[in-house]
């Protein structure tokens, strides 16, 4: 297969993986900023003939969307076969609905630009919600790969006895297939507003920790907010202590500080963002997406 | 004409001289950053049924990239009849061409990029040089004003028996139409370059300044060197003091020390981008252009 692994700034470490994954070799992209705010982008490989993957990793989507493009068109000009983008951590997701009249839904608006720049993306789970999948948004092939065996696989491997529990109603969707991989319980907290910035949160039956080591699953931890309050109900009703387990870790420190003062014990991540909670590794799963992708492109050898 | 000016951030000054020119409605684009770095755009005022005029001044075309993407979005989906962009200054125009293999041609993946967000666009004096013309690399109407009789007419009324100096010979273009209109003499420097970063600048022959005035015009001042080399090169022929006159000011106070440094007696720009030099309004000249597009457009009453 002639690819080629094309790292945005912040993303080398996950593309140099992939690369090795996919039999692919690995180029940086070049990125020169000019005093005016303009930016020069060069790729250091040919790609004549090639498919392309960019590799971007979703944290900075405004910093990172004109060099994007610009890296496509270059990619084009040089005759590339393909220009595909691997975003492990797909942004934008979470704003899916008009919550005021005039606002953008950025989650379409991101998806209609993504469409207009590359000829498909892959993903680890998307987070999807009013949005239920990705073809409703996207022009183009848009692959999602699922971490959540990698996350139960974790879970067997380091936490005894495990409760699964997911922070609110909607994690249902990640939960219930985590447990059942691991053959144990699984339960969702209830959330309910009791302010404008305050939330309780409980478990229906509490009796269903009976012992167990809980782990709270999710997709995104950002501000950590979620993941803590969840943590102090279970904490509350006399838990063992707390492992949380996300897929994408998008949290900065005061998240991370927020999240031990809630009493979680460790928190681990999937590798879609370089962060230091990293502890599961999904290139392989979206390696072998990413080949089934390549396979059905013109420049596939 | 049910036209509505929405201004992106630090263009809102020129949009609502712009909105009361076309007789429209001014809106702010309210943008929401979050922790995660994501924007929320929203559109203030109900665009339903509205011609949609995007105001940007194109100082941060990478910051600016989505927020302009997501904007047309939401406006396109509260039911706007057209959406375009007014950017006084188009950027990424100097990047006509590939210098080293593997470069991106800014100038093509940027007109790629605006053709797939808006319906139109329009622009002041954009920098023309191994692109010709617009039309070669938009995709959708892309309409060009020159300020040049307006920066004739301004040096008519201020600067006696001027002379019209072109920086270096690509400046011909801007300089002859200008000097035509006032009935006075011209020149362009020659750029000779002896060195990696040393730049000789000569007149070819310096008895056509006759004792009047130099009046520098260029389109683009940034980094400022350009001007200030002129400048010297002037000043070392004993000339009159040296005005500069240039359509965008994109400079920084850097650059202004190193043309006041230069003997650079005064520095005067059009008002396509906010700067403490602005002395011409461009706006009529604009508004005049804008008016034929959107009597054009579907949604004109």
């Amino acid at each position: 297969m002639s690819a080629i692994c094309v790292s945005m700034p912040g993303s080398a470490k996950f593309a140099v993986q992939l690369a090795k994954a996919l039999a692919a070799s690995h180029a940086s992209l070049d990125i020169h900023r000019f005093p005016d705010a303009e930016t020069r982008i060069r790729l250091e490989s040919n790609c004549s003939g090639k498919n392309v993957v960019i590799v971007d990793n979703g944290r900075d989507p405004n910093g990172n969307a004109l060099p994007l493009y610009f890296a496509t068109h270059a990619a084009k000009a040089m005759g590339a076969s393909s220009v595909g983008l691997v975003t492990p951590y797909l942004p934008y997701m979470r704003q899916d609905a008009q919550f005021r009249e005039g606002e953008a839904v950025s989650a379409l608006a991101y998806a209609r630009y993504l469409s207009a720049c590359v000829d498909w993306i892959a993903t680890v789970d998307p987070h999807l919600h009013r949005i239920q999948a990705l073809e409703e948004i996207f022009e183009i092939p848009a692959l999602c790969v699922t971490s959540m065996p990698s996350i139960a696989q974790w879970i067997g491997a380091n936490v005894i006895r495990p409760i699964v529990i997911g922070p609110d109603s909607e994690s249902g969707q990640w939960v219930k297939p985590v447990a059942h991989a691991l053959g144990v319980p699984w339960a969702t907290l209830e959330k309910q507003r009791t302010g404008d910035r305050q939330v309780a949160v409980s478990l229906p039956d509490a009796g269903i920790l009976d012992g167990r080591s809980p782990v709270i699953v999710d997709d995104i931890a950002s501000s950590g907010r979620t993941l803590a309050e969840a943590a102090m109900a279970l904490r509350s009703l006399g838990s063992l202590p707390v492992t949380c387990v996300v897929v994408h870790a998008l949290l900065d420190m005061a998240a991370e500080a927020e999240l031990r003062a809630a009493g979680v014990a460790q928190l681990i991540s999937t590798n879609t963002i370089e962060h230091c909670s990293n502890g599961i590794d999904i290139v392989p799963i979206l390696a072998q997406q990413v080949r089934t992708v390549l396979q059905g492109t013109r420049g596939n050898a």
